[in-house]
C-alpha cells in the first residue's frame, strides 16, 4: 500500500472504494438492450418476476414500501449515474464495484433470465449469454459515465460454453469502467471449475487484468423446501467453494495474474481456511497420507495465495472480522457498503463505520476501506484522491487517533499456525 | 459431569472413552454375514476391493507394508475382541465406540458394496441394506464380547427405503454394545435430510436412544478430478452439513431427544458456525430481512442444540481446538483415537495426551476424553472405573497440575457474540 494515501493528520481524507455495490435495470427495462429474437421468452419472465414481487408485497408490504418510500430518489442509482455518484458522494465513497441485481427485495431488477446472481441455474445457454450481455451492455453504458469510479462487474456464464465465454470476456473488457467479471456460482451439472477445460478463461481474465467473482446469492434452493435456515447456513460456502477448485486445481499456478475474489459472502471463514489448507502440506501427523498427494500439484501455501490471487469483498464487516483482519490479511479483505441493497450500510455508511472502525489504526482502515480494492480493481489513485478530498472520511470523523498503526510484530504473528504446525511451501 | 469421575489427585485415573474408532472384517470375510442371494455380485465387489488395494500398494508400497508390519498384531483389533481390549488397555481407553471400515490405507475392510463410509454412492437399495446388515450381524457379534466397553455404530442407509431403515434401526437397538447408526453423508439425488419424511428414522433413534452420526469420508469425489486438495477441502463440510439441515428443518423440536454426532470432521468450524447461526434469529441489522423467516421453526438459540441435541466427535483433536473448548463446548465435543486408523493416535495415544493436555485443567479433560462420550453413548461409568483404575492416564501421566480446574468466569463468556449481538431465543 502506498502510504501518501493513509491519513497522517486527523483531518486528511481515507479514499474509500467499496468492492460491493449492485447495479441494474427494472427488469422490463433490459428489453432495448436484449437481442430481439429473445423478446417472446422475456415476455414471460418479466411476467414471472413481476409474480414474484407481488408474493414479496404480500409477505412483507410494509417494510417493503417503507425502504422503497424512504430512499426513492437515492434507489434510481442503480441505473442513474448522476443519481449514483451523488450517492457515492453522501455516503463518503469515492468508487465502488457493481454487481447485477440491484434490487435485493423483490428481486425486481434482475437481468433477464436470472443472468445475474442465479446464472448457473439458466438452462438454456443462449437465454444464459444473451441476458449477460443484455446487463452488460447496460452496465458498459452506465460505466462510461465516471468510469474512474465505478467498477463494472460483467456477468460471463463460463459454465454454459467456454468459447463464447471468451468472446464476451474480450468484449467487456474494452468497455472503460469495466473492471471483473462475474462467474455463476455453482456449476451444477457443467464441468467443476477444477478443471483445466476452463484454462481458456482464465487465460483471458489474467491478460486483461479482470479479476473473477462469485458473488453470495445462488445455492441448491431445490434442497431447502420450506427451510430457509438451511439456505442461510450455506450460501456463503456455495459462494466461496469455487475459490478452492480454482487453487487445489492449478489455475492459479498456470495463470499467477489470475485474481479471483468472493463477494458479499464475509471473510470469517478465511482464518480457519488457511490454517486447514495450510496442514495438508505437510504439517502434524494426520494429514501425512494426504500431503504425498498435493506435492507438485500447487508451488507455495495455500494461504500464501490469499493477497496475490485470492481476495475478498466482505462488504459490511463485522467486528469480529475486523478484528481478525491481520490474519485473513488487510491486503485480502475489503470493505463494501453493498448500495443499494437493505442489508448494507447506505445510506448511513458514515455512522456505521465511526462504529466500527473507532479503534482500527489508520494504516490498516486505508488498506480495508479502499487501498487493497484501489489494488484488485486497478482504480487509478490520482482520479479518485480529489474526490476523497471533497467527501471522504477522515480519522476525526471516525473517532480514530490518527497516529495510531498496525504493530508490524502483531501482523507477522497473526498467522498462527505457521509456527505451531512449522507448515512449509511444497517442494 | 459428575464431579466423582473428575481426578481430585495427581494418580487418580481419567475414564477415557474413544468417541471414533473403527471395526470391521477383512472385505471377503463378510460373505458368511452376507445373504447368499447377493454372493454373485459380492464377488464382483471383492475383486474391485482388491484391484484397489493393489493399486494403492503401486503407489505407495513402503508407507503400507511398514504401517501393516509394524502393527500386525493390534491391526487384527478391528474384528477380534480380544485383542481390541489388550490394544484399548495399552493405549489407557477404557472404552470405544466402533464405525465401520476399518482399514483406511487401502480400503481393504470395507463392508459389502461400500455400505460402510461410501453408503450414500450405492445406487441399489438392496445391496445399499444387505451390505449394512451383514456388517450390522457382524458389528453386534463384535460388541456382544464386552459390550459394556463396546459402542457400536450400526450402518442403516436411511436414503434407500425409510421403513427398511426403521426395521434395521429397531434390529440394532436390541443388540448388546450397539450404541448409535450412521447414515450416509450425502443424500445424494435422494431426499435432503430437511425433509419431514425422514421423522418415522428420527423417531426411531430417539426413541432407542441412538445417536445418529456421519463420518467424514464421503463428498463429490466425481467432481474433484485428479485434485485431491480440493476433496481435502471440503470433505468436513460435507459430514457436517446434515447438521444444520436436521437443525433448520425442525427435526430437534419434533424429537427433542435425538441426538446427532458429526465424528472425524474436526470441530475448529464448530464456534463460528454457532455464532452465525444465532445472529440469523436477529441479532443485526443485515439479517433483518431474514430473521422473521425463521420464527417458528425453532425455539431456542441455534448454539443452545449443541451439547443436548449436537454433538462432535473430533477424534484426535488440534492443540487449537483443544484452547477454543469453551466455545465449541466441553459437553459438546469428544476426543476419539480412530485407532486402528494411522491417522490418529494409536498406539501412541499416552504420549499425544501428555503432549496436548498438560495444560488442560482436570474437569476439562475429564470432559473432553471420556465424560462427555460416556452420557452421549450411554456407557455405564460404574463398568468402565474399574478398567479406567486399571490402565487410564492420570493427571501426574499428563504432566498436569492436579489442582488446575476451569474459571467459571471464562466459560460463561466463551460464546462472545450472544453479548456483542445481544441475540435472543427466537419467538
Amino acid at each position: 500500500m502506498s502510504d501518501a494515501d493513509v491519513p497522517a493528520a486527523a483531518d486528511d481524507h481515507y479514499i474509500v472504494v467499496s468492492a460491493d455495490g449492485h447495479a441494474g435495470l427494472a427488469c422490463d427495462d433490459y428489453r432495448p438492450y436484449l437481442e430481439s429474437r429473445f423478446h417472446p421468452a422475456f415476455d414471460e419472465y418479466v411476467a414471472e418476476r413481476d409474480a414474484h414481487r407481488a408474493e414479496s408485497l404480500e409477505m412483507n408490504f410494509e417494510y417493503i414500501m417503507g425502504w422503497e418510500k424512504d430512499n426513492e430518489e437515492g434507489l434510481k442509482g442503480a441505473f442513474d449515474p448522476a443519481v449514483r455518484d451523488k450517492e457515492l458522494d453522501a455516503d463518503g465513497v469515492a468508487a465502488d464495484v457493481l454487481f447485477a441485481d440491484a434490487d435485493a427485495v423483490t428481486g425486481a431488477a434482475s437481468p433477464p433470465f436470472g443472468a445475474g446472481l442465479f446464472a448457473g441455474a439458466i438452462v438454456d445457454p443462449d437465454q444464459a449469454f444473451a441476458g449477460a450481455h443484455a446487463h452488460n451492455r447496460f452496465l458498459a453504458e452506465m460505466c462510461s459515465h465516471s468510469p474512474h469510479r465505478r467498477g463494472g462487474i460483467a456477468l460471463v456464464p463460463i459454465t454454459h460454453d467456454i468459447a463464447r465465454a471468451v468472446a464476451e470476456i474480450e468484449w467487456v473488457a474494452a468497455q472503460p469502467g469495466i473492471r471483473g467479471i462475474m462467474i455463476p456460482t455453482m456449476w451444477r451439472d457443467h464441468t467443476p471449475y477444477n478443471d483445466a477445460s476452463y484454462d481458456p478463461v482464465w487465460a483471458a481474465c489474467a491478460e486483461a487484468g479482470l479479476p473473477v467473482h462469485t458473488h453470495s446469492g445462488e445455492a441448491p434452493m431445490e434442497e431447502y423446501g420450506e427451510h430457509i435456515g438451511a439456505y442461510l447456513a450455506e450460501v456463503v460456502w456455495w459462494t466461496v467453494r469455487p475459490a478452492w477448485h480454482l487453487l487445489f486445481g492449478g489455475a492459479f499456478e498456470r495463470f499467477p495474474d489470475l485474481k479471483f475474489v468472493v463477494t458479499e459472502a464475509a471473510a470469517y471463514w478465511a482464518p480457519d481456511m488457511m490454517w486447514k489448507w495450510d496442514q495438508y502440506m505437510g504439517g502434524g501427523h494426520t494429514t501425512k497420507k494426504m500431503a504425498a498427494l498435493l506435492q507438485g500439484k500447487i508451488s507455495k501455501l495455500p494461504s500464501d495465495y490469499f493477497g496475490t490471487n485470492i481476495f475478498i469483498g466482505a462488504s459490511t464487516m463485522s467486528k469480529e472480522e475486523i478484528r481478525r483482519r491481520y490474519v485473513i490479511g488487510t491486503d485480502v479483505v475489503m470493505w463494501g457498503t453493498d448500495y443499494p441493497h437493505p442489508e448494507g450500510t447506505w445510506p448511513q455508511t458514515a455512522a456505521k463505520l465511526r462504529a466500527d472502525f473507532a479503534d482500527v489504526p489508520v494504516d490498516d482502515t486505508a488498506d480495508l476501506l479502499g487501498l487493497t480494492a484501489a489494488r484488485v480493481y486497478g482504480f487509478d489513485l490520482d482520479e479518485l484522491r480529489p474526490i476523497a478530498a471533497r467527501i471522504g472520511p477522515t480519522p476525526a470523523s471516525l473517532g480514530q487517533d490518527p497516529t495510531l498503526r498496525a504493530d508490524p510484530a502483531v501482523t507477522a504473528e497473526a498467522r498462527w499456525w505457521k509456527a505451531e504446525y512449522g507448515v512449509r511451501p511444497p517442494v
